[in-house]
Protein backbone atom coordinates (compact mmCIF):
# COMPACT_ATOMS: atom_id res chain seq x y z
CA UNK A 1 0.00 0.00 0.00
CA UNK A 2 2.57 2.68 -1.21
CA UNK A 3 0.07 5.07 -1.82
CA UNK A 4 0.01 8.44 -0.68
CA UNK A 5 -3.53 10.83 -0.03
CA UNK A 6 -3.16 14.78 -0.56
CA UNK A 7 -5.17 17.04 1.24
CA UNK A 8 -5.94 20.47 0.03
CA UNK A 9 -7.21 22.50 3.01
CA UNK A 10 -7.07 25.70 5.19
CA UNK A 11 -10.53 26.26 4.11
CA UNK A 12 -10.31 26.87 7.04
CA UNK A 13 -7.00 25.52 9.13
CA UNK A 14 -9.28 23.98 12.13
CA UNK A 15 -11.40 21.85 9.21
CA UNK A 16 -8.03 20.66 8.09
CA UNK A 17 -6.97 19.37 11.00
CA UNK A 18 -10.54 17.97 12.51
CA UNK A 19 -10.50 15.65 9.15
CA UNK A 20 -6.54 14.14 9.45
CA UNK A 21 -7.86 13.82 12.91
CA UNK A 22 -11.25 12.03 11.73
CA UNK A 23 -8.71 10.26 9.30
CA UNK A 24 -6.97 8.24 12.20
CA UNK A 25 -9.85 7.93 13.93
CA UNK A 26 -11.31 5.92 11.27
CA UNK A 27 -8.47 3.68 10.41
CA UNK A 28 -7.65 0.37 12.12
CA UNK A 29 -4.47 0.85 13.46
CA UNK A 30 -2.36 -0.34 16.51
CA UNK A 31 1.47 1.56 15.43
CA UNK A 32 2.27 4.76 14.24
CA UNK A 33 3.01 2.42 10.87
CA UNK A 34 -0.52 1.25 9.76
CA UNK A 35 -1.67 5.05 9.25
CA UNK A 36 -2.71 6.51 6.00
CA UNK A 37 0.48 8.58 4.34
CA UNK A 38 -0.86 12.05 4.22
CA UNK A 39 0.61 15.39 2.91
CA UNK A 40 -1.55 18.03 3.75
CA UNK A 41 -1.55 21.69 2.34
CA UNK A 42 -3.16 23.96 4.26
CA UNK A 43 -2.51 27.56 2.94
CA UNK A 44 -5.51 30.04 3.84
CA UNK A 45 -4.39 32.50 2.30
CA UNK A 46 -6.93 32.29 -0.96
CA UNK A 47 -10.27 34.02 -1.12
CA UNK A 48 -13.42 32.78 0.34
CA UNK A 49 -15.28 30.48 -1.57
CA UNK A 50 -18.55 31.86 -0.65
CA UNK A 51 -18.31 35.11 -2.36
CA UNK A 52 -17.18 33.95 -5.07
CA UNK A 53 -20.34 31.47 -6.02
CA UNK A 54 -23.06 33.86 -4.85
CA UNK A 55 -21.68 37.09 -5.22
CA UNK A 56 -18.51 38.72 -7.78
CA UNK A 57 -16.02 37.86 -5.21
CA UNK A 58 -12.38 36.86 -6.60
CA UNK A 59 -12.22 32.93 -7.66
CA UNK A 60 -10.00 30.93 -5.48
CA UNK A 61 -9.89 28.67 -8.14
CA UNK A 62 -6.30 29.35 -9.27
CA UNK A 63 -5.09 29.07 -5.39
CA UNK A 64 -6.82 25.73 -5.03
CA UNK A 65 -5.26 24.44 -8.55
CA UNK A 66 -1.76 25.43 -6.93
CA UNK A 67 -2.08 23.32 -3.63
CA UNK A 68 -3.25 20.44 -5.81
CA UNK A 69 -0.33 20.79 -8.09
CA UNK A 70 1.71 20.85 -5.20
CA UNK A 71 0.55 17.65 -3.35
CA UNK A 72 0.72 15.72 -6.50
CA UNK A 73 4.37 17.22 -7.12
CA UNK A 74 5.11 16.04 -3.91
CA UNK A 75 3.93 12.45 -4.36
CA UNK A 76 0.10 12.41 -3.69
CA UNK A 77 -2.13 9.91 -6.23
CA UNK A 78 -5.66 10.77 -4.91
CA UNK A 79 -6.77 14.67 -3.24
CA UNK A 80 -9.67 14.78 -0.89
CA UNK A 81 -10.46 18.48 -0.10
CA UNK A 82 -11.73 18.94 3.63
CA UNK A 83 -14.23 22.03 2.34
CA UNK A 84 -17.54 21.46 1.15
CA UNK A 85 -17.80 24.46 -0.69
CA UNK A 86 -14.85 23.87 -2.69
CA UNK A 87 -16.65 21.15 -4.45
CA UNK A 88 -18.59 23.58 -6.31
CA UNK A 89 -15.02 23.73 -8.19
CA UNK A 90 -15.13 19.78 -8.90
CA UNK A 91 -14.85 19.61 -12.06
CA UNK A 92 -11.88 22.08 -12.83
CA UNK A 93 -9.93 20.83 -10.03
CA UNK A 94 -10.40 17.05 -10.99
CA UNK A 95 -9.53 18.21 -15.10
CA UNK A 96 -6.72 20.74 -14.44
CA UNK A 97 -5.28 18.97 -10.94
CA UNK A 98 -4.56 15.66 -13.23
CA UNK A 99 -5.61 13.47 -9.98
CA UNK A 100 -8.44 12.00 -8.68
CA UNK A 101 -10.95 13.48 -6.31
CA UNK A 102 -12.39 11.80 -4.08
CA UNK A 103 -15.86 13.80 -3.44
CA UNK A 104 -16.92 14.37 -0.22
CA UNK A 105 -20.84 14.82 -1.03
CA UNK A 106 -19.97 11.32 -2.54
CA UNK A 107 -19.11 9.81 0.61
CA UNK A 108 -21.64 11.71 2.85
CA UNK A 109 -24.63 10.48 1.22
CA UNK A 110 -23.24 7.02 1.52
CA UNK A 111 -23.31 7.19 4.97
CA UNK A 112 -27.18 8.26 5.09
CA UNK A 113 -28.88 5.12 5.90
CA UNK A 114 -32.61 4.69 4.84
CA UNK A 115 -33.48 8.67 5.87
CA UNK A 116 -35.98 9.72 2.31
CA UNK A 117 -35.75 13.42 3.77
CA UNK A 118 -32.62 14.85 5.02
CA UNK A 119 -31.71 17.89 5.79
CA UNK A 120 -28.75 20.13 4.37
CA UNK A 121 -26.39 22.77 6.31
CA UNK A 122 -24.01 24.06 4.56
CA UNK A 123 -22.81 27.57 3.23
CA UNK A 124 -24.64 29.63 0.49
CA UNK A 125 -21.86 29.08 -1.29
CA UNK A 126 -22.41 24.96 -0.99
CA UNK A 127 -26.34 25.39 -1.30
CA UNK A 128 -25.95 27.67 -4.59
CA UNK A 129 -23.85 25.37 -5.83
CA UNK A 130 -26.44 22.32 -5.74
CA UNK A 131 -24.07 19.42 -5.40
CA UNK A 132 -25.89 17.94 -2.28
CA UNK A 133 -28.93 18.64 -3.68
CA UNK A 134 -28.52 16.83 -7.13
CA UNK A 135 -26.61 13.68 -5.24
CA UNK A 136 -29.69 13.26 -2.90
CA UNK A 137 -32.51 13.54 -5.65
CA UNK A 138 -30.38 11.04 -7.77
CA UNK A 139 -30.87 8.55 -4.49
CA UNK A 140 -34.64 9.14 -4.34
CA UNK A 141 -33.81 11.36 -0.75
CA UNK A 142 -35.81 15.16 -0.51
CA UNK A 143 -33.50 17.74 0.42
CA UNK A 144 -34.69 20.05 3.27
CA UNK A 145 -33.09 23.72 3.81
CA UNK A 146 -32.43 26.14 5.90
CA UNK A 147 -34.40 28.98 5.38
CA UNK A 148 -33.11 32.08 4.58
CA UNK A 149 -33.53 33.82 7.57
CA UNK A 150 -32.05 30.70 9.38
CA UNK A 151 -29.40 30.90 7.09
CA UNK A 152 -28.15 34.04 7.99
CA UNK A 153 -29.10 34.36 11.47
CA UNK A 154 -27.88 30.59 12.83
CA UNK A 155 -25.39 28.77 9.81
CA UNK A 156 -23.41 31.34 8.65
CA UNK A 157 -22.54 32.91 12.38
CA UNK A 158 -22.14 29.65 13.60
CA UNK A 159 -19.22 29.27 10.80
CA UNK A 160 -17.75 32.88 11.71
CA UNK A 161 -17.53 31.69 15.60
CA UNK A 162 -15.66 28.18 14.28
CA UNK A 163 -13.20 30.30 12.37
CA UNK A 164 -12.77 32.32 15.42
CA UNK A 165 -12.04 29.68 17.45
CA UNK A 166 -15.68 30.52 19.60
CA UNK A 167 -16.86 26.88 20.41
CA UNK A 168 -19.47 27.75 22.68
CA UNK A 169 -21.15 30.46 20.35
CA UNK A 170 -21.14 28.18 17.94
CA UNK A 171 -21.94 24.84 19.51
CA UNK A 172 -25.32 27.03 20.43
CA UNK A 173 -25.92 28.44 17.06
CA UNK A 174 -25.37 25.38 15.05
CA UNK A 175 -27.44 23.06 17.54
CA UNK A 176 -30.57 25.46 16.97
CA UNK A 177 -30.08 25.15 13.15
CA UNK A 178 -30.44 21.13 12.89
CA UNK A 179 -33.45 21.33 15.34
CA UNK A 180 -35.19 23.38 12.97
CA UNK A 181 -34.30 21.32 9.74
CA UNK A 182 -35.62 18.27 12.32
CA UNK A 183 -38.88 20.03 13.11
CA UNK A 184 -39.29 21.04 9.16
CA UNK A 185 -39.18 17.13 9.30
CA UNK A 186 -35.77 15.94 8.19
CA UNK A 187 -35.34 12.50 9.69
CA UNK A 188 -31.44 13.24 9.24
CA UNK A 189 -29.35 16.43 8.45
CA UNK A 190 -25.84 16.47 7.00
CA UNK A 191 -23.31 18.61 8.27
CA UNK A 192 -22.53 19.77 4.90
CA UNK A 193 -19.86 22.38 5.82
CA UNK A 194 -16.51 21.50 7.55
CA UNK A 195 -16.73 23.83 10.56
CA UNK A 196 -20.45 22.79 11.32
CA UNK A 197 -18.60 18.83 13.07
CA UNK A 198 -16.50 20.85 15.12
CA UNK A 199 -19.67 23.12 16.46
CA UNK A 200 -22.10 20.08 16.92
CA UNK A 201 -19.22 18.23 18.53
CA UNK A 202 -17.97 20.59 21.34
CA UNK A 203 -20.56 19.11 23.25
CA UNK A 204 -22.95 16.35 23.83
CA UNK A 205 -26.39 16.66 22.29
CA UNK A 206 -29.16 14.95 21.49
CA UNK A 207 -29.42 16.03 17.74
CA UNK A 208 -25.97 14.37 17.24
CA UNK A 209 -27.54 11.07 16.40
CA UNK A 210 -29.30 12.67 13.60
CA UNK A 211 -26.08 14.13 12.37
CA UNK A 212 -24.26 12.94 9.15
CA UNK A 213 -20.62 14.19 9.27
CA UNK A 214 -19.49 14.98 6.09
CA UNK A 215 -16.04 15.27 7.40
CA UNK A 216 -15.86 12.28 8.79
CA UNK A 217 -17.90 10.38 5.91
CA UNK A 218 -14.85 11.45 3.35
CA UNK A 219 -12.16 10.15 6.05
CA UNK A 220 -13.68 7.11 5.59
CA UNK A 221 -13.83 7.43 1.90
CA UNK A 222 -9.93 7.70 2.22
CA UNK A 223 -8.87 5.23 4.19
CA UNK A 224 -10.78 2.78 2.08
CA UNK A 225 -8.84 4.06 -1.21
CA UNK A 226 -5.97 3.68 0.72
CA UNK A 227 -6.53 -0.16 1.90
CA UNK A 228 -7.83 -0.94 -1.30
CA UNK A 229 -5.40 -2.82 -3.97
CA UNK B 1 4.69 37.33 5.40
CA UNK B 2 4.41 35.24 2.56
CA UNK B 3 6.23 32.21 4.13
CA UNK B 4 5.05 28.34 4.11
CA UNK B 5 5.95 26.66 6.91
CA UNK B 6 6.83 22.77 6.62
CA UNK B 7 5.78 20.72 9.31
CA UNK B 8 7.53 17.18 9.24
CA UNK B 9 4.96 14.81 11.05
CA UNK B 10 3.85 10.93 11.33
CA UNK B 11 5.92 10.11 14.38
CA UNK B 12 2.90 9.25 15.16
CA UNK B 13 0.12 10.94 13.10
CA UNK B 14 -1.98 11.66 16.26
CA UNK B 15 0.77 13.99 17.40
CA UNK B 16 1.14 15.60 14.12
CA UNK B 17 -2.72 16.54 13.99
CA UNK B 18 -2.14 17.86 18.15
CA UNK B 19 0.89 20.14 17.06
CA UNK B 20 -1.00 21.28 14.06
CA UNK B 21 -3.89 22.57 16.00
CA UNK B 22 -1.88 24.07 18.68
CA UNK B 23 -0.47 26.03 16.08
CA UNK B 24 -3.60 27.12 15.16
CA UNK B 25 -4.77 27.99 18.97
CA UNK B 26 -1.21 29.88 18.81
CA UNK B 27 -2.02 32.14 16.40
CA UNK B 28 -3.87 35.56 16.71
CA UNK B 29 -6.31 34.83 14.06
CA UNK B 30 -10.10 36.34 13.53
CA UNK B 31 -10.57 34.85 10.18
CA UNK B 32 -8.99 31.91 8.21
CA UNK B 33 -6.75 34.23 6.11
CA UNK B 34 -4.68 34.77 8.85
CA UNK B 35 -3.19 31.55 10.23
CA UNK B 36 -0.09 29.94 9.23
CA UNK B 37 0.22 28.78 5.83
CA UNK B 38 1.12 25.17 6.05
CA UNK B 39 2.10 22.20 4.20
CA UNK B 40 2.30 19.01 6.58
CA UNK B 41 4.33 15.16 5.60
CA UNK B 42 2.44 12.71 7.60
CA UNK B 43 3.94 9.79 6.18
CA UNK B 44 4.34 6.87 9.31
CA UNK B 45 5.91 4.01 7.29
CA UNK B 46 9.48 4.88 8.65
CA UNK B 47 11.70 2.86 11.51
CA UNK B 48 10.34 3.63 14.64
CA UNK B 49 13.18 6.37 16.31
CA UNK B 50 13.95 4.98 19.79
CA UNK B 51 15.26 1.33 18.55
CA UNK B 52 17.54 3.08 15.95
CA UNK B 53 18.71 5.38 19.22
CA UNK B 54 19.40 2.73 22.06
CA UNK B 55 19.65 -0.76 20.18
CA UNK B 56 20.30 -1.38 16.45
CA UNK B 57 17.70 -0.25 15.19
CA UNK B 58 17.26 1.07 11.45
CA UNK B 59 17.92 4.32 11.18
CA UNK B 60 14.82 6.72 9.87
CA UNK B 61 16.99 9.41 8.98
CA UNK B 62 16.80 8.98 5.33
CA UNK B 63 13.08 8.63 5.17
CA UNK B 64 12.99 12.12 7.09
CA UNK B 65 15.62 13.42 5.08
CA UNK B 66 12.88 12.83 2.31
CA UNK B 67 10.51 14.52 3.70
CA UNK B 68 12.31 17.66 4.61
CA UNK B 69 12.98 17.22 0.69
CA UNK B 70 9.72 17.16 -0.39
CA UNK B 71 8.62 20.06 2.30
CA UNK B 72 11.21 22.22 0.04
CA UNK B 73 10.23 21.26 -3.46
CA UNK B 74 7.02 22.00 -2.07
CA UNK B 75 8.17 25.86 -1.16
CA UNK B 76 8.44 25.50 2.81
CA UNK B 77 11.11 27.42 4.00
CA UNK B 78 11.61 26.65 7.29
CA UNK B 79 10.63 23.06 9.44
CA UNK B 80 9.56 22.05 12.77
CA UNK B 81 9.75 18.53 13.67
CA UNK B 82 6.17 17.33 15.46
CA UNK B 83 8.65 14.83 17.42
CA UNK B 84 11.01 15.47 20.15
CA UNK B 85 13.15 11.87 19.42
CA UNK B 86 13.83 12.99 15.93
CA UNK B 87 15.71 15.70 16.93
CA UNK B 88 18.48 13.63 17.67
CA UNK B 89 19.00 13.73 14.13
CA UNK B 90 18.53 17.94 14.27
CA UNK B 91 22.37 18.34 13.01
CA UNK B 92 21.77 15.65 10.15
CA UNK B 93 18.48 17.35 8.92
CA UNK B 94 19.68 20.78 9.02
CA UNK B 95 22.72 20.06 7.01
CA UNK B 96 21.14 17.71 4.76
CA UNK B 97 17.92 19.31 4.55
CA UNK B 98 18.64 22.39 3.46
CA UNK B 99 16.26 24.19 5.76
CA UNK B 100 16.51 25.93 9.29
CA UNK B 101 14.50 23.90 11.48
CA UNK B 102 12.74 25.34 14.82
CA UNK B 103 14.06 23.28 17.47
CA UNK B 104 11.48 22.03 20.11
CA UNK B 105 13.76 21.62 22.61
CA UNK B 106 14.78 25.17 22.54
CA UNK B 107 11.26 26.23 22.68
CA UNK B 108 10.16 23.82 25.31
CA UNK B 109 13.27 25.62 27.58
CA UNK B 110 12.45 29.01 26.52
CA UNK B 111 8.75 28.45 28.00
CA UNK B 112 10.12 27.36 31.72
CA UNK B 113 10.58 30.20 33.16
CA UNK B 114 12.36 30.35 36.78
CA UNK B 115 12.49 26.81 38.00
CA UNK B 116 15.67 25.43 38.66
CA UNK B 117 14.80 21.89 38.95
CA UNK B 118 13.15 20.59 36.17
CA UNK B 119 11.71 16.83 35.10
CA UNK B 120 11.87 15.46 31.72
CA UNK B 121 8.86 12.81 30.14
CA UNK B 122 10.57 11.48 27.12
CA UNK B 123 11.52 8.54 25.64
CA UNK B 124 14.38 6.60 26.07
CA UNK B 125 15.42 7.51 22.62
CA UNK B 126 15.75 10.96 23.91
CA UNK B 127 16.57 10.77 27.03
CA UNK B 128 19.60 8.94 25.13
CA UNK B 129 20.35 11.67 23.19
CA UNK B 130 20.74 13.83 25.74
CA UNK B 131 19.11 17.24 23.88
CA UNK B 132 16.95 17.94 26.95
CA UNK B 133 19.38 17.43 29.51
CA UNK B 134 22.25 19.63 27.44
CA UNK B 135 19.82 22.87 26.85
CA UNK B 136 18.92 22.33 30.94
CA UNK B 137 22.62 22.53 32.07
CA UNK B 138 23.65 25.49 29.87
CA UNK B 139 20.64 27.28 31.82
CA UNK B 140 21.87 26.41 35.07
CA UNK B 141 18.66 24.24 35.83
CA UNK B 142 18.62 20.27 37.36
CA UNK B 143 16.84 17.90 35.28
CA UNK B 144 15.03 15.12 37.15
CA UNK B 145 14.61 11.85 34.76
CA UNK B 146 12.37 9.02 35.40
CA UNK B 147 13.56 5.99 37.19
CA UNK B 148 14.37 2.87 34.92
CA UNK B 149 11.25 1.20 36.53
CA UNK B 150 9.27 4.14 36.03
CA UNK B 151 10.03 4.77 32.10
CA UNK B 152 9.17 0.80 31.43
CA UNK B 153 6.04 0.66 33.71
CA UNK B 154 4.70 4.04 32.89
CA UNK B 155 6.34 6.41 30.38
CA UNK B 156 6.89 3.50 27.61
CA UNK B 157 3.04 1.66 28.03
CA UNK B 158 1.81 5.55 28.03
CA UNK B 159 2.94 6.54 24.64
CA UNK B 160 2.19 2.94 23.16
CA UNK B 161 -1.38 3.26 24.23
CA UNK B 162 -1.66 6.70 22.79
CA UNK B 163 -0.31 5.56 19.43
CA UNK B 164 -3.43 3.17 19.64
CA UNK B 165 -5.58 5.96 20.56
CA UNK B 166 -5.91 4.51 24.28
CA UNK B 167 -6.54 7.72 26.22
CA UNK B 168 -7.81 6.60 29.41
CA UNK B 169 -5.07 4.36 29.79
CA UNK B 170 -2.13 6.36 28.58
CA UNK B 171 -3.86 9.46 30.67
CA UNK B 172 -3.46 7.45 33.84
CA UNK B 173 -0.05 6.19 33.17
CA UNK B 174 1.11 9.75 31.83
CA UNK B 175 -0.09 11.31 35.48
CA UNK B 176 1.27 8.51 37.46
CA UNK B 177 4.71 9.52 35.77
CA UNK B 178 4.37 13.10 36.13
CA UNK B 179 3.78 12.91 39.95
CA UNK B 180 7.01 10.80 40.34
CA UNK B 181 9.27 13.33 38.76
CA UNK B 182 7.10 15.86 41.22
CA UNK B 183 7.83 13.94 44.09
CA UNK B 184 11.37 13.92 43.16
CA UNK B 185 11.99 17.38 43.67
CA UNK B 186 10.51 18.83 40.09
CA UNK B 187 9.01 22.47 40.10
CA UNK B 188 8.15 21.49 36.38
CA UNK B 189 7.80 18.57 34.32
CA UNK B 190 8.37 19.42 30.07
CA UNK B 191 6.55 17.07 28.59
CA UNK B 192 9.15 15.87 26.31
CA UNK B 193 7.70 13.50 23.96
CA UNK B 194 4.47 14.68 21.45
CA UNK B 195 2.08 11.88 22.84
CA UNK B 196 2.30 12.49 26.60
CA UNK B 197 0.44 15.56 25.95
CA UNK B 198 -2.23 14.44 24.39
CA UNK B 199 -1.98 11.84 27.24
CA UNK B 200 -2.18 14.40 30.15
CA UNK B 201 -4.50 16.93 28.38
CA UNK B 202 -7.33 14.00 27.99
CA UNK B 203 -8.48 14.98 31.36
CA UNK B 204 -8.26 17.77 33.67
CA UNK B 205 -5.99 17.32 36.75
CA UNK B 206 -4.14 19.27 39.32
CA UNK B 207 -0.81 18.24 37.56
CA UNK B 208 -1.23 20.30 34.35
CA UNK B 209 -0.48 23.32 35.88
CA UNK B 210 3.50 21.93 36.57
CA UNK B 211 3.58 20.73 32.83
CA UNK B 212 5.57 21.99 30.18
CA UNK B 213 4.01 21.46 26.72
CA UNK B 214 6.85 20.81 23.97
CA UNK B 215 4.43 20.99 21.27
CA UNK B 216 2.80 23.80 21.86
CA UNK B 217 6.26 26.26 22.66
CA UNK B 218 7.07 24.46 19.42
CA UNK B 219 3.97 25.96 17.76
CA UNK B 220 4.62 29.45 19.76
CA UNK B 221 7.81 29.34 17.89
CA UNK B 222 6.40 28.51 14.85
CA UNK B 223 3.93 31.65 14.63
CA UNK B 224 6.51 33.66 16.17
CA UNK B 225 8.51 32.42 13.01
CA UNK B 226 5.75 33.41 10.66
CA UNK B 227 5.21 36.90 12.34
CA UNK B 228 8.20 37.75 12.34
CA UNK B 229 9.53 40.15 9.27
Amino acid sequence: MNKLLGVLGGMGPLATVDFLHKLIEETPASRDQEHVPVIAYSVPQMPDRPPAIVGNGESPLPHMLAGIHTLKNAGAQAIAIACNTAHYWFDDLSREGGLPILHMADAACDALGGATRVGLLATEGTVAAGFYQARLAARGIECVLSSGDDQRDLVLPAIEHIKRNELVEAHALALCAVRRLLDNGAQSVVMGCTEIPLAIEYATSDVSAHCIDATRALARACVGWWRAP
